[in-house]
């Protein structure tokens, strides 16, 4: 997601083990007679820093097991920091590797190659050739952006690769060719490779808001490659669709339960076109090794869609297929935890944007038909921008800066991190407010003794009134209160 | 309007009245002898600014009468500014009836709770059901921005109802259920309680350029409502629009001028979709009490708009039921005296920006009617925004900063101000000059003189010329005569 | 084009000739007794400059002949900036005459008169019914501009013009009441007038990016008035335009070679909506006048189209009627060379974005008959701002900044002085580093030696190692292997 690009600042300047020990060849030869105790110096160091927080306490067996189980949670689970740094002194092609299943997850807002490896899985289970096409798309679209000059940081999370991946996937998918119809793969590539373009370009544009792009490129390269094409084309027929024309039927009784629950899979499998009930829960799988926040929000997106596709009267079929779902499903994650910090009012906001989502992707749908599109995820794009510009007095409604998304988890960290510093700004503002105004306090106390001095000396009431009114409104009322009683 | 979002800073720092005397209260105790002077300080303070410029001259019963007048007037024309300030210790339930009052005029950039109760006396006339549609979705409206932590100002200026009202009373109009069908409150009510959210995001976005975010919430609202379920659903069908598909009769004898004069209180009419003419009028009558600038302008938006459609060739009974008109008479206001200075180059321009919008409603009624929706205020928004974001070098085209927009009077008066401030400044500064050129002017004479004695001394004639040579060019021609006639 | 919107600046601000000897003129009485030696002060002044660097050289007659080639060529090349100078003197409506001519010339980039001149040749030649309705709507739309008040620089480049001059085209050409119905004139002086009004909106929003309106006002007017009207319209009826509804023949063996070849003037001359394919070689003549690299491009941007058309089969009507072909010249011309300085990466990225306003052209084409409408020139547009909107880290992709685009030698000159800058600050700065590198050994040497005279004093080895690990990272190596060998 574009919301890691700059995160990346942070971790490209922790200087990546490997290259540590080059830099300080030069040293350690040097200083020959400190080599015996630097024999494998990379492993003592992090040995070096496991072992100091340990030291003071003896840790039993259990906290032991505990600790080894964090520790290869921290491995796979999130954005698989570590083995990103350990990647970037590999081979460039297995790098590339990473940065395809990375963008492969980057597509439901997961910055994790493991994730990618699950939900090409399920691709292939759905449909090989499809899952081809996904992979050609997410290749052609990262090596473009590397020709193309785009930040290596943001092209190493994944986040050229997942427009691609789209891009081909669909492509795929709303072809009327069929199947193994191989010269599909040049507009495929051609698209794949537009979408830095587009994406950069777009960029340019949100930026200025602080916004992402989410998967705008890959809208409008589809659509524009379905519209250029359309159903009569002799080289690359694609799916019709047409507007609804008529009433269809509607008869409750026959809403099967058992298909309205699978329909919560099916929609999350549909953010990447799949309609297998099991492809979409691979997917959810994929989604809870690394972040459960996200796990949950696409599930109640999910939910959320096909609720709204009932409330509608949308045909059963539309939602059984999971059309209802898959915008919910990314505008719940977006808004829930990914681009706000999750607190229980963003997660409110979030449920209402994927109702909001789930009626604009209603609409949507039959404003494309008319052009014998699909909607794409044209709704979640708008529905999330929309939610993602409000401005509100409301605290716990923090929008992330763009710098620092990277996952719900570790935004929640920050927020909470913030709001800390935040609280003890404010304390120690209040305590100095405290001494000040008790200081001003005594001064005053002071200032009245001396002139119940003077006043037993003069006789007169007029100086306190004097400077009543001389600075009246800025004292503190206690002050006041203390000012009268003296009196 | 959103443009007088920022305005209520001003009245806002202005300390309410009863406010003002809690806050003098501890001094006001503090110098008890000075307490009978001030038995009802706040009339008191009132009365002393009325009787200072009556003081010297002594007022007759009709000057008295005018000034009685006046001063009722200023109570319930403008933006009753008085009464908002009486109104902010009242009550939170009466607070909103006014916030929601004033939301149903804002529709018309008119911030007045006074025409909004007379609007919802002619919405009554024309359908109560709608009517009621209107008060809900005002109402939902308002207390979303609430919940939503939305600047309170703009709340109470009913910033955040005018889409409200308009979301509420055109789901009404469109919907194909028929009158009283009261399962419509449910989406009625989520659309309004959306409006806050796209008119915060909105805001976003139009406030880089300063611009008000017009009614383009409600545009957008309803028409997702109704394509999103369409003439062909089950729970909420909407009334069908088509695309014209053939040529229309046009016969030019069968015109009727006094329907086409009734198009104009009907063109007024619709901007709250209401084609019954009294209906028209009563709005026309609302206008006028809060702002004859906007009355006049709305009238000649109206006519404009008939005229447009008469010359585009457009079938009568679409001229009759007002629809060429709304679109100008909102655009109309907007550009004359509202958002740009009233001048008359601004006039001029508020005339061409209804023809403009005019034509601009021909053609997105026609592109909307493709996917079976009507126009909206999507003309209106367009066409203002347009005439908005133009640069001129023009002085007397002042296009107001949103935080300085109220009513078109108010403008006017602060416009004129500012150009007298102006022209001071740039008088003194000539006059600055007179006196640089004069010092100047005289300098060159002594040097002159001085010269003319060293020439009688050396006669020689080269050091004129020297000079002429070193500062010619900066030099003012009436000292450079001087120096010739000298010579 | 907008591009040299604000590069005027600098002409206008060099004292034109006559105003020079005006301003002169005090002085120059003055001086009597130089008079004589300034008996035509301007082409003196023009004779010296002149003059001065023939002076050390002798030229020969060939040399003399390419020379005064070289300055023949400089007055009618470019955007015969003496010309302009000149004209700026002349009487006002020989000045809206050059205006109107260059107007009609910026439509493809070009701000040169002599080529406006052909231009309206080869309408002429085409259509006069058009080339009358083209000249109609520049005249309208610079006046315009000037009663609008827009800026005189921009004005006086054509910059307001060429909008104009395509709208009064395509109005008569997409018109369905057949040529010389004089009505037509009313709309589009209307539509024309309209031109700055919407250019100037438009440039307020596009200016946050540093980017032109291109013919976004002519899209977006000439879309206006067509939907606006429609082909069923009584007054001012519109060409008919539908969406494709099944599929039509191709037969690969009636490809026409001839045609093909031919479908290249006629997709340039399809810039001004002329299929004449003389017409379409007078426009190359005019374009390769003032600038041989816009020529190329035009070429093949045309060529790029014609090539796309045939890959997405396209009927081949279209692609002999250059249809496909005038978008991607205007993209082409665009992006090689006008607002990217010309090296061969931005050459790529022409032609790239050629493929992509080719495709993009074809899906608007297909959504834009849903309404009725043309593609008109939206493509170029969208495809241009996009890549316009990149940003890389490719240095040689230079995005000229707004105010200095002129034309793309003239750029090109500018991007190369600035290159040559940076690399003379680059040396200047790596010089600087090296002395002081020098400086730096030089002084580790001084200290190294210091140290081993100490060393022989005191035998011990633990002073440079100190050193090292004082500042090892900073220094550098070859110091260090100084240090190391001086061990």
């Amino acid at each position: 997601m574009p919301g890691t690009q700059l995160t990346k600042g942070g971790p490209l300047n922790v200087p990546h083990l490997c290259r540590t020990s080059t830099s300080q060849y030069p040293s350690a030869q040097n200083t020959k007679e400190l080599q015996p105790l630097m024999a494998n110096p990379v492993c003592e160091t992090t040995a070096q820093k496991k072992q100091q927080p340990q030291g003071p306490e003896r840790p039993n067996s259990r906290q032991r097991f505990k600790e080894k189980l964090m520790q290869w949670v921290s491995y796979i689970a999130g954005d698989m920091a570590v083995f990103g740094e350990w990647m970037k002194g590999q081979f460039i092609l297995l790098q590339i590797l990473d940065w395809v299943l990375r963008g492969a997850a980057q597509v439901m807002f997961v910055n994790n190659p493991l994730s990618g490896l699950i939900i090409f899985a399920g691709l292939i289970l759905q449909n090989r050739w499809w899952a081809l096409n996904g992979f050609v798309g997410t290749l052609f679209a990262t090596v473009s952006a590397l020709i193309l000059g785009q930040n290596r940081g943001a092209i190493a999370n994944g986040l050229y690769g997942y427009n691609g991946i789209l891009v081909g996937l669909l492509m795929a998918v709303f072809s009327n060719a069929g199947d193994w119809y191989w010269w599909l793969l040049l507009p495929n590539i051609f698209m794949s490779m537009a979408c830095p373009i587009v994406s950069s370009a777009l960029a340019s544009i949100n930026s200025r808001w602080d916004l992402p792009v989410f998967t705008l490129p890959f809208n409008i390269l589809v659509c524009l490659h379905m519209v250029a094409t359309g159903h009569y084309n002799h080289h690359f027929p694609q799916v019709l669709f047409q507007p609804r024309k008529s009433m269809h039927n509607l008869t409750w009784s026959e809403l099967e339960y058992s298909k309205l629950f699978c329909s919560i899979p099916v929609g999350i499998g549909q953010v990447y076109g799949c309609d297998n009930p099991w492809t979409g829960g691979i997917f959810m799988v994929a989604l809870f090794i690394s972040s459960p926040i996200t796990f949950a929000h696409a599930t109640i997106g999910s939910a959320v869609g096909m609720v709204s596709g009932l409330a509608l009267a949308a045909p059963f079929q539309n939602i059984y297929f999971g059309l209802w779902g898959y915008n919910c499903v990314l505008a719940c994650i977006a808004i829930g935890g990914m681009f706000y910090a999750l607190t229980w009012q963003t997660h409110l906001l979030a449920v209402a944007c994927a109702f909001f989502c789930a009626y604009l992707g209603s609409a949507i749908a039959n404003v494309m038909s008319t052009f014998g599109l699909p909607a794409c995820t044209w709704p979640f794009c708008l529905s999330a921008l929309t939610f993602l510009l409000i401005t509100t007095e409301i605290k716990n409604i923090h929008k992330l800066p763009l710098a620092k998304v990277t996952y719900p988890e570790k935004n929640l960290i920050y927020f909470w991190k913030m709001k800390k510093v935040e609280r003890i700004d404010k304390q120690r503002k209040n305590q100095e407010k405290d001494v000040e105004s008790q200081q001003k306090k005594e001064e005053i106390m002071a200032a009245m003794e001396t002139k119940e001095h003077k006043r037993l000396d003069v006789c007169s009431v007029d100086v306190p009134q004097e400077e009543t009114t001389q600075n009246g409104q800025d004292r503190n009322p206690e002050a006041i209160e203390l000012n009268l009683t003296q009196l």
